[in-house]
């Protein structure tokens, strides 16, 4: 076995370790650094500067509650924006549902896409060839600058921390012109790091959801490998407020959307639930769930 | 700053590490390895051959759903055992409640006690003077095994992993006396390990609690540094099924107890909803929540 290890450096204390089988690429693109290999215990895994992002064997968390929570909290989610997410894992979920009609992808960095298609093509499965999917490489924030009003009904952001090249998708003018672009009942979802280690990640862009949002609420995924217990996902909402739908809604709307029994993580339970916040998260939102 | 390191040497092929600050106390007792070290992170850290079991700066998730959950879940909790759990922080917890009458604490290995008194006072507060504590140096397995009949109203089991010290912890002869000792509505918790990293662990103690008990289930819980996703926490149960309650129910039960705006992590709704499991920890059950 080899003894190879391959150390995270998101935090400077304290982080995870992997076990390394095989390297599979080791590049510096225009944007990031960029590692992937294959680990004993957690088959592929995606590092960019250091942090891990993604790998092939609790990818099914973070994509299922990045994706079904915010499409099933729209009423009628038939229009699609997700940026960043160059995996395709999100993609391939977003697409999962019947009753969505187009996918805008949006990732900065094209050596992403490449190197994941590349080395971890389960992540996406055959996503990229679906005829309503648009994928293109370019950057996020210009293209929500240049979209039309109303355009979409749900953006998902799969950033980076804020820090390097995702630190723009946390910024005033990028909420405006996601509000401007969504639709009357439109949502947004972002990662919002973990509390235990990260809070002023929750607290400055909740912060920062609320003065382009009615409805700004946060909710929690146990992910393996973001370690630190809890990651968030922050939600602003234009119509209804996600916190406050019920399970059954929930499952009627995935019902329909042919997600139901799909999910190795996400229920219509779990979904529901999420939104009840430990004390320790919930004391970082501008105010309790709206 | 340190550049020495202490890895968890709990999986062979991925773990965490933490940098340290000062290594407090590092030696070999009866039973096991003990390591006590300040981390630049977490603060105290208590690691048990090379597990983590507890840190300073986390330990409120775990002793909170290891404590209240079952306390609460049980309609007049007044008498406790408490199994393992040598840092003290299960009994802190357990004494909150202004409802209970006794709690027996038996741990097996003195120098835990003595170590944590020392290094960690804060975990415990002054739960070791609280008159209705009764603290055991001794054999828990020994301890069930000659209890009266109905003597507790709930059990704790604060055990490490089933391997070493912990594992006859996890035999049909103990929870067979666990079920004697217990009252009529009487339930017992114990740690089944991250599902995530060590399915095992749930699936195998809940077909044996099974066996002795009427109502099997799990609940979850996301602490920081039981890395791997949820750790879950199996109950069993003679009275009420636990994963059957109400928020409100529990929510009046707390209030009584004196528990309600004490807790960091716990909170009514999460505890009703951490029965929610994921289908990828539900399938380790032996039959859907009971």
């Amino acid at each position: 076995m080899s003894d190879s290890w391959i150390n995270e450096t998101l935090y400077p204390d304290w982080g995870q370790r992997f076990r390394v089988k095989r390297e599979l690429a080791r590049v510096r693109s225009d944007f990031q650094d960029i590692v992937v290999f294959e680990s004993e215990s957690h088959g592929g895994v995606l590092v960019l500067d250091g942090a891990v992002q993604i790998t092939e064997r609790d990818e099914f968390v973070y994509q299922e509650m990045l994706t079904h929570v915010p499409l099933l909290a729209h009423p009628d989610a038939r229009r699609v924006l997700i940026i960043g997410a160059g995996d395709g894992g999100v993609l391939r979920r977003v697409l999962q549902h019947d009753t969505v009609e187009k996918a805008v992808m949006v990732e900065i960095d094209g050596a992403v896409i490449e190197l994941s298609k590349k080395h971890l093509p389960g992540i996406a499965g055959d996503a990229w060839n679906d005829p309503r999917a648009d994928v293109i490489v370019g950057d996020g924030i210009d293209y929500v600058a240049k979209a039309d009003d109303g355009a979409f009904d749900v953006i998902i952001v799969d950033s980076t921390d804020p820090i390097g090249v995702g630190e723009v998708l946390f910024t005033d003018a990028f909420y405006r012109d996601c509000a401007r672009i969504l639709s009357k009942e439109g949502l947004i979802v972002n990662q919002c790091g973990v509390p235990f280690m990260q809070a002023d990640e929750l607290r400055e862009t909740s912060l920062r959801r609320a003065k382009f949002f009615p409805h700004v609420s946060a909710y929690v995924a146990a992910v393996p490998t973001y370690v630190g217990g809890f990651m968030t996902l922050g939600v602003a909402a234009k119509g209804e407020a996600p916190s406050r739908q019920t399970t059954e809604q929930i499952r009627a709307r995935a019902e329909k959307a042919g997600i139901l029994g799909t999910t190795r993580y996400w229920t219509p339970e779990i979904h529901t639930g999420a939104f009840n916040l430990p004390p320790y998260i919930a004391e970082n939102l501008p105010s309790k769930n709206a």
